[in-house]
């Protein structure tokens, strides 16, 4: 079995934060974490439309991108790991302070880095667990990342050899396995309108 | 003689971008370089009262803090200023194409990656060069950098011993040395609501 499942499951959390609708049209930091494939881009992207078309202003901080624009030079060590995620969570917080939606999709696998960047934020952050479990998520292997795990040449992957911490109390939890993504995207906007 | 003055004489440039006032609320990324010590800061300090006062979303990115928040790890050879600079441009970016003002005071003593940065922007880029000359700067020398520079604790010295290339066509030029304050400000106002 080449798969170690360092997940686990946990109960569906309550709402900690701030109801968002206060805030949605005044700036809000949408934080999408979960596991390589999870379907964290694709819903930023589906969101990102459905936001823009409502006319607010947004921009999708996608992880990929941020490594080359913000983060270059940094490799995947938890200290590399969390100096990424804290630059792409600086950023996300100078835009959502000034009334912008900053969706973003980054795997994020550390609790605390992603609890610092919440408190950072002061209420405007809404963090949503993109729960795809790895079996779905390494079927999917969009970027073919779980399957060069499994040929030996990569290690440290996010969920099978790297460890991945779910969120305690997120703001929701999608479970894209048992969804489809219009589905999703409509609960999350539901919930951001709410 | 310690000081071998790197800067030169130019014409007083013409503006070469669009007028400001059709993206001023739009959001814009005001651009200060110049010398440690040439004002930069207090400018950028006074512009973001004035324009917050205004109702105008406004961030100051100073370069010291984007240091740490942004680019911590980079140090001061030339391609590390470029990126330290790359970077900071790129967040200009995703401000000011969101309808912030994003005032910028950072040294950026090189004119290809400023350019580069003005290209983003695509349009939305105010260059403002804080042509206060060296002996001035390193008389008023704010944060002791000329002194330990003469004193040899330091080198690489914008202006003194690394290279300062002023802007080609900047949008405006200010010589604080026979301005006060509130005078450049103030044209500096001016200039962005003309």
């Amino acid at each position: 079995m080449w798969i170690k499942f360092v997940g686990y499951w946990y109960a569906e959390p309550m709402s900690t934060g701030p109801s968002p609708s206060i805030v949605l049209g005044e700036g809000l930091t949408v934080w999408l974490t979960g596991l390589p494939s999870a379907g964290k881009t694709t819903l930023a992207a589906a969101l990102e439309k459905r936001l823009l078309a409502e006319g607010h202003r947004v921009e999708v901080l996608d992880g990929d991108v941020m490594r080359t624009r913000l983060t270059k030079g940094l490799g995947f060590s938890p200290e590399d790991r969390d100096e990424n995620i804290r630059r792409i969570g600086f950023v996300a917080h100078l835009l959502s302070r000034n009334g912008v939606i900053a969706v973003v999709p980054v795997i994020s696998p550390y609790r605390s880095v992603r609890e610092e960047i919440r408190e950072l934020h002061d209420g405007r952050f809404f963090e949503v667990h993109v729960a795809t479990p790895v079996e779905v998520c390494s079927e999917r292997d969009v970027k073919g990342l779980y399957a060069r795990q499994r040929a030996g040449e990569l290690s440290g992957l996010t969920g099978v050899d790297d460890p991945y911490e779910p969120p305690v109390s997120p703001e929701m939890v999608l479970h894209t396995e048992t969804s489809t993504l219009d589905e999703s995207v409509e609960a999350l906007w539901q919930a951001l309108h709410s």
